[in-house]
C-alpha cells in the first residue's frame, strides 16, 4: 500500500488504529478516539471501559442492524463489566428521522432510569447514528454517545463530527444539534453484512476528501477502490481512517460550520437537490447523490474555466470503473424546482446558493452564486441550469 | 448604595449597565453581553445590531407576556432596521413546556423560512425562556439567541447560563440542551408589569447569590431587599447585576454542570420535590419553593454542625420580613415520596442525592447524601426525613 504524502503530516492518523478528534485548540468539545479496525465489536466493552468507565448503557438500533449484531453487543458489554439497561430498536430507513421517533426514543431512555452516568451507544448506520445522536443530546441536556457505526458511510463520514439531526416538511437535518461522541468504533467486520450499493455508496464520501483536498488520496482511491469495493479490509481500514483523519482535521477547526467545514458539502448542495427530487428513495441513496453532485459541482467548476476538463473526466471514469452512478436515474426532472431545493439547503443564507466548487482535484473551495457573477460576469442560475440540463438531459 | 467588596473584584460588572459572560478559558462557547437597566426594550433594536448585525427575526412569546409588551417590540425592531418574520405565541405556563409544544414552534420557525442567520427572540418569564432556547438550540442545528427576560426570576437567574429544557413524565427538564445566548436584555422597566408574589420569588435566586459565596451581598439584601420588592429599580439593577456577574462567573468555569455549577442549585434539591409533590402549580410558585428549599438546607446543614443556627435564623428572618414563605404549604405530603423525587433529581447519580449544604452564609458546598455518612457516621436519609417532618409538621 502506498501512503499518500498528507497523511505522513497528519501525525494523530495510524492507519488500521486509531485516530483522536482533537477539539484541543477549538475547546469546544472534549476530544474523542475513533477506534478503527478488524473485530474492533468484540474488544468493544474493553475500549469504552479504558476510556469511559463502568457504564449503565442504552444501546440504540434499527431493525436491520439489531437482529445482526444487537445480542452480541449486548453479551460482549456485559460480560465487559458494563450493564445494558435496554437496547431500544426503531424501523430501519431515513422515515424513522421524525419528531414522533425522537420523543418515543427520548421517553424510553428516560424511563429505563437514565441518569447522567448513562451512556447511548448507537449501533447503526447513519440514520441510526443522527437519531441516537439527536436522543442522546437531549436526554437530561446530554449524555454520553458511542457510535458504533455499521455502514461503510457512517464509518467514513457521519458518525465523525458530531451533526445529529431528524427531518421535518422544511427538509433533511432540519432539526437537529452538534454533539460529538465521546468515542466512535469502526469495525470493518461489520461491512460484510452490507450490500454492494451500500459500500459503493459509502465509499463515494471517502473519495469525496482526496476530492477536497489531497489529489494523491485520489490517486490512492483510483488504485485500490477496486478491491476495497470486493471487501479487501487493510484498504477499507485505510480508507476509513484517511477519511476520519480528513474529516477530524476540518471539523475540529470548525466544529459549526462557521467556515471551512462547509468543503465538506463538495456533491452535497446538487446532490441534496436530487435526493430531495426524488424522494429520498431507493432510486437514488445519499451516497450516489454525492458522487453525481460532485460531477456536476465539477463540472460546473469545468464551464467556470476554474478546473481542467481533464479533471473531470478522471473522476468520471474512476466512478464509472467501481459502478458509481455518473449522472442521474431517468426520473421528470423540473430543473427551476431543483435549483429552488439548492436555495433551501440549510447552509442556503438569504435566498443565496452555497456551492462547493474546484480548481482541480484536490482544490475544492466555497463560494457563493453570488460570488460568481462577481468573479465572472456569468449569470449563476444559467451556468447552474445549463449543468443540470447537460445531467438530467431535460 | 454600599457596594459589597466582593463586587469590586468582578471586574467585568459595572452596575446597572453590562456584564460580559466570558467563555474565552472554557472557550465553550462565545462570550455575550448581559445589558441591564431602565427601559432597554426601547434600545433592542440598537443594541441587538451593534453585536449581532441587522436581522431577520422570530419573536417567540406566551399569552401572558406578548399582549404586553409584543408589538412594542416588533416595531421597535422594524424601526431599527431588522426584519420580524413573525411573534409566535404559545399558553402561557410551565404545562407548555412539553414536546407537542417544542414541535409546533420548530415548524413555525422553519415554515418562516428561517436560515441560519435567522434571529430567535425569546420574550417572557423563564418557560418562554427555555422553550424558545431549546427551539433556537435545534432549528437548524443552532439559530442565534437574544433573551430579553421580563420576570425577575428570569432576569436573575434562567436567562443566563444556557439551560434551556421542556418537562416530561420523568421530571421537569429531562429534555433540553445548553445553549447559550448571544445577547441578553434585561430591561427593569419591564417589572412594573410583573405581580408582587412573582417579584419576590424571583428575588429568592438573587438572595441565593450571597447565600452561596458573599455574605456581603446577603447583608446588602437584608438593607435593600424591602426597597427592591417596592419597585425601587435602583436596586432591582443592582441585585441583577451581581446576581448575573455571580452566575456568569460560575457557569464560564463549568458550562455544562461537571462540577462548581451544581452550587446553583442550593435550595433546589428540597424545593424541586416541593414543586412536583405540590403539582408544579400555584399553590407553591418555583421561587418560593426554591426559598424554602434554602432553608431546608441550611437546617440540614446545622443538624450536621456544619453551620450555625444563627445563620439559618438570620435567613428565616429575612425571608418572612419581605413575605417569602419559611415553610411549605399545608399539603398532604408523603415523606418518603418526597425523598424518592430527590433522588429523581437530574444531579442524582445512581440513586445519590446531590445536596447543597452551607458551613454559614457565603460558604455553600457540593456533597452527596453518601458523602454524608462518610463525614458524620449518622444515617442520610434519616437526617434528610427529619428535616421534612420538621417543615411539614408532617
Amino acid at each position: 500500500m502506498t501512503t499518500p504524502p498528507a497523511l505522513a503530516e497528519q501525525a494523530r492518523f495510524v492507519p488500521g488504529k486509531i485516530i483522536t478528534v482533537d477539539f484541543a485548540e477549538a475547546a469546544t468539545s472534549p476530544s474523542y478516539d475513533i477506534v478503527i479496525g478488524h473485530s474492533i465489536l468484540t474488544e468493544a466493552a474493553t475500549l469504552i471501559r479504558l476510556r469511559l468507565g463502568a457504564r449503565r448503557c442504552v444501546i440504540i438500533s434499527d431493525s436491520i442492524v439489531e437482529p445482526l449484531y444487537g445480542a452480541r453487543l449486548e453479551a460482549i458489554l456485559v460480560a465487559g463489566g458494563h450493564t445494558v439497561l435496554d437496547t431500544l430498536v426503531f424501523p430501519a430507513g431515513e422515515a424513522s428521522k421524525n419528531f414522533a421517533q425522537l420523543h418515543e426514543l427520548l421517553d424510553n431512555i428516560l424511563t429505563l432510569g437514565a441518569d447522567r452516568q448513562t451512556l447511548i451507544i448507537a449501533l447503526g448506520g447513519g440514520v441510526v447514528g443522527d437519531l441516537a445522536g439527536l436522543a442522546a443530546s437531549l436526554a437530561l441536556r446530554g449524555l454520553d454517545l458511542v457510535q458504533i457505526p455499521t455502514t461503510l458511510l457512517s464509518q467514513v463520514d457521519s458518525s465523525v463530527g458530531g451533526k445529529t439531526g431528524i427531518d421535518t416538511a422544511c427538509g433533511k437535518n432540519t432539526v437537529g444539534t452538534f454533539y460529538q461522541p465521546r468515542l466512535v468504533l469502526a469495525d470493518v467486520t461489520l461491512l460484510d453484512s452490507l450490500p454492494a450499493r451500500e459500500l459503493r455508496a459509502g465509499y463515494a464520501e471517502a473519495v469525496k476528501y482526496g476530492l477536497i483536498s489531497d489529489s494523491a488520496f485520489f490517486r490512492w482511491c483510483v488504485t485500490h477502490g477496486g478491491q476495497l469495493l470486493n471487501g479487501d479490509s487493510e484498504s477499507q481500514i485505510h480508507a476509513i481512517g484517511y477519511s476520519c483523519a480528513a474529516k477530524a482535521k476540518i471539523v475540529s477547526a470548525d466544529e459549526r460550520e462557521a467556515g471551512s467545514r462547509a468543503l465538506l458539502n463538495l456533491g452535497h448542495t446538487f446532490g441534496h437537490a436530487l435526493e430531495a427530487a426524488t424522494g429520498f428513495g431507493n432510486l437514488l441513496v445519499h451516497g450516489e447523490a454525492v458522487a453525481i453532485g460532485i460531477l456536476m459541482a465539477f463540472r460546473l467548476s469545468v464551464r467556470l474555466r476554474l478546473c481542467s476538463m481533464r479533471d473531470y473526466d478522471e473522476i468520471h471514469a474512476h466512478f464509472a470503473s467501481v459502478g458509481l452512478p455518473t449522472k442521474p436515474p431517468s426520473f421528470d426532472y423540473d430543473i427551476p424546482r431543483l435549483i429552488d431545493l439548492m436555495k433551501q439547503d440549510k447552509k442556503a443564507e438569504g435566498g443565496d446558493i452555497t456551492l462547493v466548487l474546484s480548481r482541480g482535484i484536490g482544490q475544492a473551495f466555497v463560494c457563493r452564486d453570488t460570488d460568481i457573477r462577481a468573479l465572472t460576469n456569468e449569470d449563476p442560475t444559467g451556468l447552474i441550469t445549463a449543468v443540470w440540463r447537460e445531467f438530467t438531459g431535460s
